[in-house]
């Protein structure tokens, strides 16, 4: 299968990183996969707590650690000297080194001799898989739910990671389809949507939601906004190629124009929800939205119950805060076949 | 400016090619663009005539050619032996090589050296320029026209081509924006946006049809089809980045599915006029539809006027084959700002 495949379990690199806002990857990947993480190795005492146990190279090797995953962000993307000992050690070791910065591990000489020096691989999530093919447009079996946006940041990945746990949770068979960097390194395979080349949107689309058993639900990871001046184009291809038969709007309460694009209002909710109705169908005529999930931490405590309420009344469809409401409401409007119509 | 750009006067490069089907590059720049050919190069007698005056690479240099342009398909993309000596003394002698198929000239390590010693470029137009920077949504001055299709090949750069023409013969100030290989040698410049990657797609599309002054028309090439299943995104990423105040419809009348995908049949020109305002008044409110460009040659002599009044009759907009008819009546429908609203 042409999707980035990480080997497990990880060792959770933190440089010298202190603060928890730097170690986001990190952090997601303790509470997403802490079944997948062996432990955490920070370059500094006292260094971030992500609930791992403190593990060095040495250890990470003894405990049968796969992959050391860089957890933090870097300035500019680049590798401060200050982390490629410890870096090129477990290298060396054979552990594969995986990155999610724009510049590439690969593009470092000591870090790249001393992986072909013992078979270890350079995975950079940012850079797609080869030999992707052209989208065929062809029904694939078992189903499939994407997130979407408003806007970029609105909680497509951790609103897909919810509903993945949901369905497991309910005993139903179900696998997470990462679209970007730090859900591929949570999930440890999927596709960098936004670094495919636009021919091959859709395909790579294709592929990340491969044929399944009929009842088997593929929750895929959106990306963008459909309305998105820079990044519509990938929305719409993610989608086409998705061919969801659901999907769920994610927002934030209280944005109003597109992050980063002070001039540029984001439309309503019910207007995201034709949009990609529209467009879903041209793939799959049933597809419907089952509910919105929304990012209500800007609201104030009292206000927020209101505004999910009037949310729901407005749509038509179940209107939650997946960090407080959980995600239950969703997914019984998924599995309930009988929805009601969108309403301005 | 980030933009593919050729040095002319052009050779056309010929090849052992003596079927026109496998020179429709050539021929197309012998159609469009007479003033920038030089000359033909075949290298077989008799080659093929594509009205242009025989001329070895001597003769080319003694004429002030600036680039050898290989005007013909090649099977795989690989250059055959046959053709590299004479490749390789046009990039000795200092002639830029530019080639629209998929292999890149670059990867030839003969045709690398050669250009590298005489600093001829290898210019493969299918390779996006670096450093494409992600769409701004800003609004830009000047006016743009884009073909959209109902279909991959219905005439999208014939019909750009044909306006273009037209406004010029009509003393308007106006340029040809080329978006795929073909469209990129014809005119010269040009960004081939299926082979841009995702993120840059809308800001690639930006690029292309920059700032200008107030009454200036920039008529872009489009691509794909907002519909179709493998290369939507593409033209819905052209359509938002190229912010267009017009666009006019291509189909290829009698063609019932997608080409290639005989499962999917095409969606109505009236539909594919709303999903292109849909989408396109995102970035400009004003888009309208202008015009309907059919390719007729598909149908009967005595049934293509029929064909065409019931079209302009259903949609109210000029439905010409710019072949036949010429494209006078969509300049006067562009031009002319009260435009009837399409019909279902």
């Amino acid at each position: 299968m042409n999707v980035i495949t990480l080997k497990p379990p990880y060792l959770i690199f933190l440089g010298d990183v202190t603060e928890l806002t730097y170690a986001k990857t990190g952090a997601g990947l303790a509470q997403w996969r802490p079944d997948a993480c062996a432990g955490q190795l920070s370059l500094v005492k006292p260094g971030l707590a992500l609930g791992l146990p403190d593990m060095n190279v040495e250890q990470a090797i003894a405990a049968n650690v796969g992959s050391l995953i860089i957890g933090t962000a870097t300035v500019g993307g680049v590798i401060p000297e200050s982390w490629l000992d410890t870096l090129i050690e477990a290298a060396e070791a054979g552990l594969d080194i995986v990155s999610g910065a724009h510049g590439r591990l690969q593009d470092n000489p000591r870090l790249a001799a001393a992986a072909q020096k013992s078979g270890a691989r350079l995975v950079d999530v940012r850079v797609p898989p080869a030999g992707l093919p052209v989208a065929s447009g062809k029904k694939r079996s078992g189903k499939r739910l994407l997130t979407v946006g408003t806007d970029c940041a609105v909680g497509k990945k951790y609103t897909a990671l919810a509903l993945h746990a949901a369905l497991k949770n309910a005993g139903m068979d179900a696998d997470f389809r990462a679209s970007g960097q730090t859900g591929i390194m949570i999930s440890g395979q999927g596709i960098p949507m936004d670094s495919v080349v636009s021919d091959f949107l859709s395909g790579a689309a294709e592929l990340l939601s491969p044929d399944n058993s009929p009842e088997h639900w593929d929750i895929i990871e959106g990306q963008g906004a459909i309305i998105h001046p820079a990044y519509g184009a990938v929305s719409v291809g993610l989608l086409m190629g998705s061919q969801p038969d659901a999907f769920v709007v994610c927002h934030e309460a209280g944005r109003t124009h597109i992050a980063g694009w002070p001039e540029i209002p984001l439309v309503k909710i019910a207007e995201i929800i034709l949009r990609t109705v529209a467009v879903g169908r041209l793939t799959n005529p049933a597809i419907r939205c089952v509910g919105v999930s929304v990012n209500t931490s800007a609201l104030a405590p009292d206000t927020r119950a209101t505004y999910l309420q009037n949310l729901e009344r407005q749509l038509g469809l179940p209107c939650v805060d997946p960090l407080i409401e959980g995600v239950d409401d969703i997914i019984e409007c998924l599995v309930n076949d009988s929805i009601p119509e969108p309403v301005e």
